[in-house]
Order: structure tokens, then sequence, then C-alpha cells
């Protein structure tokens, strides 16, 4: 009745097999959009983006006071101030049509363009104005003192935003600055999630005993949202070995989907029903079939037509996870962009009680995360990975990697929050 | 021709005015709209959720194997199994018509529904099917041992999630696992952003020399998006008293906008301007009028007609930095819920070399994160904050608080990731 996971593949490799099976160049190559950056945040750019000029392209004041000759302030005191002549006023946006001559000195407001021969600006609560041709200057200021230089934003020929960077708020502003309103970028993976099972039926359903409602294709969805795609739900679909194949085949063509993701079949019956599907989709088929993470082992992936197809497991807690371990990444690499799980939030706390864990896989652990005078602890959350309130409950995960153990009490853990 | 900032306010002084001025309960109560969960991430629940039912609703396997009586597998072993009668198998999905009487058992898929008198289920590896009607069990089992009870993931009655809680995937698998598929939130805040400044061109214009394009609105306007509020962008205006103020009341009113953002005007003859403007909207009019907060120094609060208004310094940096201070967490409490800074993500890092911070204030230093030798380490990036390429480059941000007046070379920060 029951076959033996074949060979149980560390999350490593999991990641080497898509990196090395996927054609990411292909795929990202004929994904591109052109959008207004309006639309933009946290994209992943298409295009290098290089300083067409210089920014701010002229030497700007940031302060309010007087643009000056910083030669013409040196040695100057309270007590013994420079005393120099306003020849004019700057006025904003527009270029001053006067020339600094040693000695003169013409008011300027923050953001204001220098006048030609001007390097500094003296702030205002520094000097006295005696009349209206004249004032005293009563600090010694450098050379560019309070300016901001023509090029120090940008530099003409100046790369900005590198290809596949993921787009943040203040890179937005950088376009802007650069009159860059329309920008190519990747477009938004799409991925389908489909749930297996024959006691599932659909949320909006009515369960009989012996029946539950479709959770994963919610908490699937949201991750995919979540992590920069779109998903494509495909509704619950019969343990049959065609008409999954049929369906597979049927969302990638007519959805355009980059990936698939079928989840639930944690029966040995179905499991093997959902292998033979997937190695019916074409070459090179099943790939990975059970990996060394608790929960989550008995995940499964094949690529055909340069698609990855995931068999997650179907308890919500195992799928979460095997999905922010494989498939979170993916689409950043879908749109041509990098990941790094690592730079993702987390927190450092204290465990609060011992947990053990086999060498050779990786454990996620449900913490729940709380203070306590100023000390932050994580407290992990026991419960079977089909408990979706165990997810509910916790503030994060913790991983006990694939060479540990266990963890004691009081050890210091990284929290990834969700 | 200066005029000192009247009193410089303490952040938690900002966020106590804004907290004590805004009638939050009354703008969340009329900003409520009912949605398919599908597309509820990230949003705030304005409803409280108890669970109509117990989840799963029966007992439920979790291995492949044999619903069984724990008691007929008390001390069975490899060398001493126990011989039972198999009666029947358990289809997916429907209600068991058999019951289990001691010494009989049921094959049962994972994700079955126990029969009555089963308790617990005997995975199919420590058993041995000897012919249709007789199994050997070589383990003993506790009750309830590989099953999911009727009421284990949720209890009737039982508050699953509260008011104002920010729905995350599971928190949207829980709402399917229960049926509920519409539910009612909190509308998201509607934000105008206004930037001001005789010297700026919109992004998409050509700037003459002295000019410069528009940066703040679209890093506010991204920043409002992914704060969770939605951006109505009202371009730039004129430094003009009557102006500003006819157009603030229009976008209130048409745009029904909860909040706006004023950006620019750092010179003094502009914030004068503003600071009048935003003093003829109405009671209680300008609250604060500079922050102790560097960079951001020049901001200006005021709230009229239940909505805060915010003049925040024109240059860049300044401007995200008074953002993430004050109007993130502003987007949370207009949605009716919380906003925890340090729930945020944040990485600790090792500071590259000696900052100095004049006490009294809270300095926040941009940051970039790099990883040598498997630590990692934030490296200030020097620039004024003017500059947006500074923050183009950098990470995130460090903060030292009020009372301290630098930190060493070597210290441990935490960075607060973009």
């Amino acid at each position: 009745m029951v076959k033996p996971l074949f060979k149980v593949n560390t999350p490593n490799e999991v990641i080497t097999m898509l990196k090395n099976h996927l054609n990411l160049k292909e795929i990202t190559r004929n994904n591109i959009e052109e959008v207004d950056i309006k639309i933009s945040l946290h994209r992943f750019l298409a295009e290098e983006i290089v300083a067409p000029a210089n920014l701010p392209g002229f030497n700007r004041s940031i302060m309010d006071g007087y643009a000056i000759r910083a030669e013409d302030s040196f040695g100057a005191t309270d007590a013994l101030p420079s005393y120099l002549k306003i020849i004019g006023e700057i006025k904003m946006g527009v270029k001053p049509k006067f020339k600094i001559n040693p000695g003169e000195v013409v008011k300027i407001p923050t953001g204001g363009m220098l006048p030609e021969g001007a390097n500094a600006v003296m702030m205002v609560e520094y000097t006295e104005q005696i009349d209206d041709a004249t004032v005293e200057a009563r600090r010694s200021i450098s050379p560019w003192e309070n300016v901001v230089r023509e090029d120090e934003d940008l530099k003409t020929g100046e790369i900005i935003l590198r290809k596949g960077s993921r787009l943040r708020s203040q890179d937005i502003g950088v376009l802007a600055g650069i009159g860059k309103i329309n920008i190519k970028i990747y477009k938004k993976p799409k991925i389908a999630i489909f749930s297996t099972g024959n006691e599932i039926i659909p949320a909006e359903g009515e369960p009989r005993i012996g029946q539950i409602r479709d959770i994963n294709s919610y908490t699937l969805g949201a991750c995919i949202k979540e992590a920069g795609g779109i998903p494509v739900y495909r509704g619950i679909i019969k343990d049959e070995v065609i008409l999954l194949e049929q369906k597979i085949k049927k969302t990638i063509k007519e959805d355009e989907v980059e990936a698939v993701i079928i989840s639930g079949g944690s029966s040995v019956g179905v499991r093997d029903i959902t292998l033979e599907a997937l190695d019916r989709l074409g070459k090179p088929g099943v790939l990975i079939h059970g990996v060394s993470v608790k929960p989550g082992k008995p995940t499964i992936l094949a690529i055909a037509d340069n698609r990855p197809i995931f068999g997650l497991p179907g308890h919500p807690v195992s799928a979460m996870i095997i999905f922010d371990l494989f498939i979170n990444p993916l689409i950043s690499w879908l749109q041509g962009g990098e990941y790094n799980y690592n730079s993702t939030k987390e927190i450092e706390a204290e465990l609060t009680c011992n947990m053990v864990s086999d060498s050779g896989r990786e454990d996620y652990i449900r913490v729940f995360v709380y203070e306590k005078n100023k000390k932050i602890y994580a407290e992990p959350i026991l419960g079977k990975s089909g408990l979706i309130s165990t997810m509910v409950r916790a503030s994060g995960l913790i991983k006990i990697g694939l060479n540990i153990e266990g963890l004691e009490k009081g050890s210091k853990v990284m929290v990834r929050l969700f």
C-alpha cells in the first residue's frame, strides 16, 4: 500500500535544480512591459538606468542666506565681520543674470541657483544687514559650504539603477528626478493554483460531515500576491491522472501561467496520481519527490515546457512553508530579480523552551513572539501541520538547520516574521 | 528675514498630538467596505471573526493506515503483534457508515474521517495485511494518535481574528476554512500630495537651468502605497497662501482624502506661506512646527476638519524620513489598525565608523548594509538630505536616539531596511 519517498533532497538541492532546469533568460526576455513609474513600486527593472544629465544640474543653495565667494569670508568673526556689498537677490527657478565679483554677495533662498563667481552660501543667521546694499558676514565659511554642486546628486552617464533591481520608493523618486516617467519592467508572473482531494469543497460551500473547505487556494493565492505574482485560481480538481494532466496543460496554454501549484494529496494514493500526471507533462518531468523539511516532506517538483510544477503537501502549514522556501524566490527570478531570503524581515528572540529536531532535516517551528521586560521571546506553537489556526496564532517561523539536533531553552533564535 | 522654529517637538510628542486631536473612531466608522477575501491581503478587518463551527468538524486522519481503537494496540510489538479484523475502507469526504467494535479496524487514507468507535490511526508502516480481512498491528499507539480532533483547529464560538487585525495569508486561509468568503474591512485611506516650490517642474518636463523636477510627489506617492494607502497626486502648486488654502480644501472635499501632504518650501518665505495657509483651514490649526529629528526638522503638522495636514521638508531624504515616522503609522490608524514600528523589517549590523549626533534630537543615518566574512556591516552614507541618490544607494536607516551623543565604530546597530 505504501511506497517510500524515493529520494529526499535538501532545500538547497531543490533551489539548484530549479535554477539549472529553468531557462530564466528566455522567460524574462519575453515578459517585459512598459509602465508609468507611479505604478512600478516593488516591480523589477528590465532596463539599466543611466543619468542623462547632472542632477541638480546647477549649483544650488541648501540654506537661506547670501551667495558669496568663500574667500571673502575668511577670518570673519562676530568681533571682526566682513562687510560685503549686496548686488541683488536670486529668484527661485531662474538663472541669475548677475556675476559676483570680490566683495559682492546676493541674497539667495533655499533651493536657489548660485550666480557665477559665488562658491558658497553664508547662512542668514551669521549675517546682519546694515542697509539695502551692505551686509555683515560674521563667520568664515569654506568653499561650497551650504551648496549642492551641480553634479553632486547624479553625474551624467552614471549608472543609477541596474536591470533586475526591485524598485523602492526612493528609486521611483530618482527616476522622476531624471524625467524617466515610463520604464520597462518585467511582467508579474502568473501562477496557477489547483487544490486536490476528494474531501475538499469550495470555501463558499457548506461541507457535509467528512468534507472540509479549500484553505490552500486562499493561503497560496495570498502568498503569490505577497511575493509579487498574480494568482490564477483554478479551483478544486478530482484526483485523476488524465484530468490533472489536461487541466495543467490547459492553464499553461490558456492562462499563460509561468508556474503551477497543486496542493493536497498527502495520501499515498493521491500522491501517486499527482506524480504520474506530472510525469506525463513532458521533459525533464519529475525532478524532486520529497524534501528534507519538516513540515513539508512530501513535496514534488516537476519541470515541463520550461515551467515548474509543484506538488505541495495538503496540510496548510506545510504548503505555506514550502511555498516560502521555493516559490517565493522563484517569483523574483521569473522577474529577472535576485532573491535574498536573509534580507526579509527577521527579529532576534529568546527561545522559551527546548526544541528537538532530527539531524538531516530542516525544521520550521511556528512561534509566537512577545516582549516582556524589554526582552523579546519566541514561544513555539505546537500543533499538527494540518491546523491553519496554528499559523494564525504564530508571529513567524524559526528554522532549525539540517545538521542541528535541537535548540535549548534560552537560545537566541532568528524569527522570520510573517 | 528669518524666524526661528517656534518650538521643536519630539517625535513622541507629534504622535501623541496626532492621536489626541484626531477622532479616529469617527473616521474608521465611516470607512468600511465589504470585499472578497481574495483581495483582502494586508487590509485591516472591520469585524471580529468567530468560529461558526468546529474545524475540521470531524475526527480526521493525518496518516494512511488503519482507524483503530487505541486500546486494541496496547502491548503490540513486532514480535507480538495484535491481530485485528478489517471491516471496511474509508472513502474520502464521506461519512463512514460502519462502527468499530473491539478488535476491528478499517482502512483509512490521510484526510479521511474516523468511524464511530475508532480513536486513533495506526500508520500503515507499522502494519502488515495478512489477508483480506486481517491485519497485524505492530506498535502500541495512544488514543488520538495521528488524528486531528473535530475541534482541534477551531472550536465553535472561539474568536479567530480581532477587529483591526492586518490580514496575512494564513488569516485569509482560516477565513476560507470557515466559509467566510466576504468580509468587512476598512477602506484604504486616500492621501493627497502637493509639491510646492517655484523652482519645481513636473517630472515629465524639461527643466531650464535653475529648475528641478518634482521628486517628492513620486517618492511620497510610493511610500503611501507601500504603507497601504491610496495616493492622490495633486501636482505642483505655487507658493501663495490663498491658492494653497483653496487647493487643500478642494482635495479634502472632492477627492475625499483623509490626510494631505505638502512637501517643499524649505526656504523661510515659503514656510511662512505654508504655515499661514494651514492655519486658515480651521481648528485646531497648526499644532507642530519643527521636530527634533535630523534630517526633517522643518516639519509642520496642522489638523483641521478631523484631517491631518503635513508640511514636509522639501529635501527628498527628509521628507521620506518624516513620512516613515508619522504618516506610515497614521495610515494604519486610519484603518483601525495598530502600528508597531518595531515589527517592521530590521537587521542587526556593526557600524563601520564613528557617528556623532547632537543630544536632544533623533538622527537618522542612511547606511549601506553588506556582508563580509559572515558578519553584517552598516556603512554610513554621507551626503546632504537633498540628494535622492543617497537614499538609492542606502539599504536602510539607523536611528541615534534623542539622548545619545553618537555611536562608536564597531557598535551594534539595528538597521531598518527599506
